[in-house]
């Protein structure tokens, strides 16, 4: 019977945790952690604020102490209910394999900062702190049932081809532009352009058309590359713009297509 | 007769301030107000320029008096007029109700502080004259049944979800890319990204591919990171114009479609 | 027969310039003009840069006197010849009709500085001959029979409602972004923000995302404005970039349309 | 015997270089090709960091004579070889005009500056080694044969006239703007707007939206005219983003389309 009682708490565990199982109690645990992640992220952000880590110091103590409880708990329970996924099972390769996955490294990570300081380590941790910024992905799970979602990865999915070999164009002439800046201007600004991989950082913000205006070329020859280069860079957006603008509109057709029949006589139109 | 001549003149005013219901005299009243509205703008707008506001001083003084004189009348006259709008009858409950509305509130407030300065009222009510540019707003009206007003309607109401989901998208990315660079560049630093919320700065600066370059990062790591979200920020233009490119194109479509018959049965296919 | 000469020499004049009639003789002469157009633009600008003014002021020189020369026979050329047209008939009343088009005007002041300054007007001339470079749009001209150059048209026209709309709604939001804009960051860049005109330099650098950086906001609630600014901004190049697109679609797909013949059967397909 | 071994090992020689025969040989020594030239570039880039220069100087130079020694071997052996391409026959003329394509212009001037080097030539020698990076190029024919590639160069075939037209009109814009902006700006900044070649600089960062900063109008008038240009410039983006959206639709239409049957005949339409 205490058998029977603990596995029962493990599956019920398991669905605490699982929202996709379609329970309402996965559901609302769901929403739950994922708000508790949102709140989370603007702590980590508001508490670099110096007047504001100051002034509420105590609060943000608290917080991080009820977060981290609370993801301790979600960890662990997760963890440890693995076993009732079918593709999980062993009581130790199941629960390793499943504690591997990206999603639950990230999650351990987020937690293991705070135990750490606990016993004693003395070192920057703050750095660790951010991890829990990437709990943010998790967000996306909420709209992964959306038919947005479904829309743009099935176009991205189509154009795939057709926006890596735009990438990889863009990517040749990042290369072949910053190495000719790199040769036309260093002469000239040694510290500017003072290496090829130093010229992607002007390359970058001219090709991306940001254009912060810390780096730009002051001779003749240079300016006219440049003009040249921030010409074609508008290629870099025209490109992925127009095949995700064709992507979207044939799947707008195909939609209709598949459901194009005459409201009056029931045939299919074609 | 009294009451007659008074209920009169009460519909009279307000089909004067009601272009809406296809009558010559709200037609022409609405025309004198939009016009009204867009001098009076001009005028807030110039009177900050120094040189104007010292040598026009006479005539941007009686040109607000009469501009107060008119839109007074004018708010005073529709609140009055209210209950002969079935929507809002009762002549207190009914006139509270209408003039709660946001627009009628934005009226309200483009004038009084005209009148708080009048009896002595010395706060700065600069920033309240301001209000009187929200009611810019209202030119917005002149286009309200206009089809391209109409057409762009439909498409982000078609086209909401995805354009919400890419919002999102970027938001996402914002937050991840700022607080990246905060923890990269602070120490270098400490004045141009002295918390996350002021990273935020650089992050929207740079995915808008607006660039100012007051704020950059100079280590060779932020400059890689920033680098990449650049790149990334590119989606940020190409997503969203997609979306509402393959929105009016199906709409286009739609339009011809609705006038297409069914090569079945011959019958019209709404 | 000398009258008869004198008007066929005036019916070959005017044949000698009007390529639009389909002769030989225009074609070429308007390819001779077309061309010292450009190089004569080419020599404003190359003027312009001290070093070669010094060292070619000769054959500047040398080149203006020819194409005044030039410039001046066509000019008298058109006027005198243009009875032939019959749109302008009349020996007095038809040549100042054509000599009141304002490309003729255009052409006018092209060649009227140089002779102002041999009379000996001390004026400064210099921005007289920049009207020179007005000429430029004479170039359109070659473009104006290419279907490319009807097909921009064409979607313009279908579009301009909805370009205007697009249009007004950008300068709407920028007339409310500098203004608020003004009156936050006024009280602490007095310099650069020192009116709302003046703010709109900042307005249109952040939503056309040039973003010089000469100017911007400094205070948190600025830069959170600026921010939100900048967002909206995307807007200005999603909504004509999308509204082209579509308006490029249905060109090509009506273009099909009138055309869709069953190779086989000859029957029109629908 | 010996002259069929000779002419055997000369034909292998070709196949082994030339990867469009289908072979495994050519295949994988196009790999091998590609990856040389592109660690080649990366060395090319990395070696231009002063920190990597000294500490890796020995690997930079045993690369190097390594890259050399294939590259040598290639130019050598596909020259040799190329008699065995009917294209060019006869061993010297054929050789002759196989070596003048541009292709094998460039990977020999890609090796040639290294034995000039050794030969003693003491020219500056560093701007040759960046002809290496045009190699580059090659690697864009792994791309050749992929239908992402052939569909972007069947949109800009077919879109060549609009884009030709949408560039034409855009330098137009350039020249006009610029012009205009150095008669207005020259006397207040004589440095920044120096000559109307030198105020292309702004024009282009302005019409592209990138807005380094480094050169901007300062005059009312001139904030005035830069503010209209770039919003004009707006259009810069706008055309050929739409422009290619039409044409990837186009193509897709076009593509469905060829799998049409014709509703009369029942023939298939291609």
């Amino acid at each position: 019977m205490s058998v029977g009682r603990y596995s029962a708490t493990r599956r019920w565990t398991w669905e605490l945790f699982e929202p996709d199982l379609g329970g309402k109690l996965g559901y609302y645990t769901d929403w739950f952690i994922m708000t508790l992640i949102a709140v989370n992220v603007a702590m980590v952000i508001l508490e670099t604020v110096d007047a504001l880590a100051i002034a509420y110091s105590g609060a943000f103590y608290y917080f991080e102490l009820f977060s981290v409880a609370v993801f301790t708990i979600e960890y662990l329970g997760r963890v440890w209910s693995a076993v009732d996924n079918p593709a999980y099972e062993g009581p130790i390769t199941g629960r390793l394999e499943f504690a591997s996955r990206p999603l639950l490294i990230v999650d351990f990570l987020a937690i293991i900062p705070f135990y750490l300081t606990v016993v004693g380590v003395q070192a920057d941790l703050r750095f660790l702190r951010a991890l829990r910024l990437i709990r943010l992905f998790r967000l996306l799970k909420l709209a992964r049932y959306s038919t947005a979602m479904q829309s743009f990865g099935l176009v991205i999915e189509e154009k795939k081809e057709k926006l890596i070999l735009a990438f990889s164009a863009n990517l040749l002439l990042l290369v072949i532009a910053s190495s000719a800046m790199y040769y036309i201007e260093n002469p000239h600004q040694p510290e500017a352009f003072s290496s090829i991989p130093q010229a992607f950082w002007w390359g970058v913000a001219t090709l991306t058309t940001v254009g912060y205006g810390d780096v730009h070329p002051i001779t003749p020859l240079g300016q006219f590359v440049g003009a040249v280069v921030a010409m074609l860079g508008i290629g870099l957006f025209a490109l992925p713009a127009s095949i995700l603008a064709s992507g979207f509109i044939e799947q707008a057709e195909n939609d209709e297509k598949s459901a194009d029949y005459c409201p009056h006589c029931g045939e299919k139109i074609e």
